[in-house]
Formats: C-alpha cells, structure tokens, sequence
C-alpha cells in the first residue's frame, strides 16, 4: 500500500519507454474507448487520480476543462509531467490516492487510468470520490482487468517453443496482494474480482453507465501490430459511472 | 441457436443425475446469492426463462409470488416439471427463449438460470424483457462466466499427471457461438464479454444493482468438499437489475 514503485531507477526507466509514455494518449490504444465514456468537459473541475506524466491532464484542459488536478506518488513523474505544460489549468499535488483529501463537491469529474489496482481499499477510494463529486457527477477510469492480476505471473503460458497457448487464470476469488515482477522485484498490486469492482461502486452510490475490456480493432491492429493477441485476454477494464 | 440440446437422450440423462438436477436449489450452492438477489416474491408475478426440473419456480410459488411462469424449450424437462408439482399458480409454457412473447407489464420480476448462454442474440432477449416488466421491475439472473465460456474445451489445463495448473482463457473479446462437449458432442453455446452484458442490459434501459462471480465459503465447502477448485476460477455470473 502507498508502494512509490515508480521513483524506483529501474521501474522509471522501464516504464519511461513503454508507448503510453513516450506517445502519451496517443500510445495507448485504448484511449478512444475512454475519450468516448467522458462527459462533455467544457468548465468542468476535474481530478485525475494517478496522472503520471500528465497526458490526460493536459488533454482534459485543452478540451475544456476550467480546472485540472493531477495527483501522484511519484516526484520523477510530477517533475516531468510540471515540466510538459505551463497551462494555469493544471495544478499537480503529489500524495498517495489513499491520503488525498478534498473538499465535498470539489470536482465535476474524477478520472484515473491504471493506478487502482495499486489501491489496497477500493471501498474507501469510492467513497473519497463520491464525496468530491456532486450528484451527476461522473466517475470513469480504467484498471488492470481481474483476468490478468489474478495470478502475480501476469504471463502468457507458452509451449516448449514460447508459443502463446492461452492465458492462465488461478485464485480469481481470492482477492488481495499480488507480488508482480514488472520493470522492478516486487511490485504490489491488488486483485479484485470484477463483481467487486462493480458492487464496490454501487454500494458507494454510483451507477455503472458502461463497462469495456478493451481488445483491439482491425483499425488499430494496423497502427499497432504487435498487439495480435489482444482479442485472446483483456488487459485492461475500463468503467464509467455516476454519483446517484 | 434453439437448439434442444436437453432432449438429446444423452445429454438429458446426463444433465438429469447433476447435483443441481436431484437436489434442486439446496444442489446449486450459489443458490443462497441468488436469493439474496431477489425482491420480495409475495404477490408478484414471476416469469422463469428456461426453468428446466421447475425447481426454482415452485420456489417462487411456495414463497409467496401470486403467479409463477416456467418456460423452457425441452418437452422432457417440462414433463419432470410438471409432475412435481399441482400448485395452481404455476403454469409452464413449451418454446425457445427467443419465441416467447407476453404482453407489456405482464410480469414483475423476470429470473433465469443458467440458460442465456444458450441464446445468440442478448440485445433482443433483453429489449423483451425490458418490455414485460414495468418501471422498478427486477431482471436477475445466472449464465456460465465469460472466463468459462471463452475456449469451447471448457476445462482445466492439466499437467502430465493430471493436475490442475490453471484454467486457461483465450479468444475472450472474440465473441460468438462455441461448440461444446458436455453430455452430448457440438452443444452450441455462446460466448460474451462481461462488459457485453452489462452495456446490453444498460442499453437496453435496466440499471445494475448487483453482480456476482460465486466462488465458494468456507461453509459451503464443507458441504460441497468437491467444490475446492471453485476459488480458482468463476463457472457462473450472476446479475441483478431493475428496469428504469
């Protein structure tokens, strides 16, 4: 929990080459499925929970968007996200997603993309946002998907020759800690099922409006080609919802 | 699509000497989630699609909804149901889940158990539904999980002796018919996304209010001590929604 596994040498140089973060939105192919589930963002306050470099924060205020919060552990990646923009919309606070507190009503919007799943209690998390958030108030952001945090191997299993047979699953009802080896040694993630997440938001007193498994298009398959077999398993879970 | 897969002579007796099929609800141990699920039955009228043995609609009778309809597409199936009971507000009705039509408003909670898999189009079944319910009406129902439902195998991945390593998934975003073996050889089922029946349900104009992916409790384990790999991977999803 509050792991800063991104100011970890080996884990920001790792990730500082991945596609998302040199290309920024661009670089990842399931931004247009979540441009689509945003509202419109004209004048809207919005938190972006887990920015990173900031590409998303500096989307939403050229969309729009009257005020911008980015927040994040990492003080390498505040750095270089502050450096990226100089527009008075986007102010960046560094903190853990657990430890940010903000006024009731503070926000129109609350975004996060791929950083939940370092969050020990989602349950505690969706109640922070619903505070923040009037009624109407949408609430979108993506995870890594249950089916690839279940086993901390987070790997393909491969035949003798290294052929992707199929994604293995194990323990997918057994929520909790994951020790992932990625960019570094030990790295925590949390999984949950899906249902969680799910009831989880419900339960805080959110609708779910829409819910993806990003896979790939034949459109995209052409821009990003090594990513063949990303119809086989989702990566990722992407959910939209609103504070009743 | 219609297929009778439960009038095979094969599958039926098969099908017919499963825990859930001789022991009814007390033989499906995700049974008490799926009551949990269910809005107070007394008076209500309850549609049942594919009720297969009649279990769960003479359930629904003895606590207390004022008229049960069960309806499935196997002759044998609604003939062993029929038999068990002459509670005169139960009624059964023989035809496919896709051919069935009621009037709007008929009934106030529709349920199903395990049979949606069975039905290609997901978009038109729950545009009916949504029509045969009014405003508040509850739709709460069971289908083999997406990560069940992905690879037609729908087994275990095994090692040299046997053992069960993991289960393994592939092709998940590829959505679309699978052909089974399970009791008779080429049973058609179909294969969603999870994300595909919550967007349908919500398009089709249902909120969600609950979601499950029933492993098993340490209680339940005692009684079920063959369920130990039920931690493992989800086999159903459970849903429950109500018609906005």
């Amino acid at each position: 929990m509050k792991q800063n596994i991104y100011d970890d040498p080996g884990f920001f140089d790792g990730y500082s080459k991945l596609r998302r973060s040199t290309e920024g939105l661009a670089g990842a192919p399931e931004w247009p499925l979540f441009q689509a589930l945003l509202p419109d963002l004209k004048g809207k306050r919005v938190l972006d929970l887990g920015c990173g470099f900031g590409a998303l924060c500096r989307y939403l205020a050229e969309a729009g968007a009257a005020k911008v919060v980015g927040t994040d552990l990492s003080e390498k990646m505040l750095a270089t996200a502050a450096e990226r923009t100089s527009d008075p919309r986007i102010e960046y606070r560094r903190g853990a997603i657990e430890d940010l507190r903000f006024e009731a009503g503070a926000f129109d919007l609350v975004v996060s993309t791929l950083a939940f799943h370092y969050v020990e209690r989602f349950d505690l998390l969706a109640a922070e946002v619903h505070k923040v958030l009037p009624a109407g108030g949408a609430f979108c952001f993506t995870v890594e998907h249950p089916i690839f945090t279940a086993r901390p191997e987070q790997a393909w299993h491969l035949d003798a020759e290294s052929r992707r047979l199929h994604w293995p699953v194990d323990d997918y009802q057994v929520e909790g800690e994951r020790r992932v080896n990625w960019f570094a040694d030990g790295v925590v993630k949390y999984h949950r099922q899906l249902s969680t997440y799910v009831n989880t938001l419900i339960d805080a007193g959110f609708a779910i409006t829409r819910m993806h498994e990003p896979g790939i298009t034949d459109e995209a398959l052409k821009q990003y080609p090594e990513m063949a077999d990303e119809r086989r398993r989702p990566i990722f879970l992407m959910i939209g919802s609103v504070r009743r």
